[in-house]
């Protein structure tokens, strides 16, 4: 599978909608596109680009933990496929001198890449496929990205 | 650690509200006590509870699947100690013939107890305090358990 390293370029929070948006752009290039998430897995990828810790492990925090126990650690996160508007995505765990593969959305893969700070790559057909679908219109050239978050209640 | 086991008694789902209630009882027991959860948490929760599978892994989806690939098998979930009003919890993993423990958030981890069909366990210190505190109130002398969730938008 041929891939293109990504970066996320912006997180769009609109707690008033059911689904948030984050856009990946090519690293170097100038074509992105848009992704749609749910609100906890956005607010997640908030937390994570803003470092916040939390007093107790929350979900994405459990997966890393989880993972770092049993020994493995996340490699890259490669968002591998696009079938009917959904996104596919694989994590690449190291663990033992061999390699496994996790299936997972890409908003989780995402969060955990980005807290990690691990690459996050596309598969070329996707990114293909998805940058022309979006038009470019979640390009470059509108300034540094803007990372905006309601606050959001303790739990437990 | 002196432990009593517990069964999920109900999972009280008001969407309107940012705590979500569910309630373990001390299995061939009276007491009971209740947690407050987030609401992913609780909708999580709820769907382990009707085996609604989802098209896609959620999050809770990919703690078991990271669990699974990395060669670990959940033994048992503790709620192993309670602190300022907030509770604990500890996996118990088994993996290459040893034991791990992973810190997790009782929710989460009852999430997964569900899922998997193991034993949920809580301390006998934490339930003699828990039960306690909350007067016994969520006893088992009003009826089945009901569990009801609002419905919830679907994601990416």
């Amino acid at each position: 599978m041929e891939v293109v390293e990504c970066e996320l370029a912006r997180v769009l929070i609109n707690d008033r909608s059911d689904q948030q948006i984050i856009v990946l752009r090519e690293k170097g290039g100038a074509r992105s596109f848009p992704i749609m998430v749910g609100i906890f897995e956005a607010l997640a990828l908030d937390r994570k680009l803003k470092n916040r810790r939390m007093p107790r492990p929350l979900t994405h925090d459990l997966v890393e933990n989880v993972l770092r126990e049993l020994g493995g650690t996340l490699r890259r996160v490669t968002v591998s496929d696009l079938r009917e508007n959904t996104f596919f995505a694989v994590l690449e765990i190291s663990v033992d001198g061999r390699t496994v593969c996790v299936d997972a959305r890409p908003s989780d893969g995402i969060v955990l890449a980005v807290s990690a700070g691990v690459p996050i790559f596309v598969a070329k057909g996707v990114l293909d496929e998805a940058a022309v679908q979006s038009g470019d219109s979640f390009g470059i050239d509108e300034g540094p990205a803007p990372f905006s978050a309601p606050e959001e209640p303790e739990e437990e």
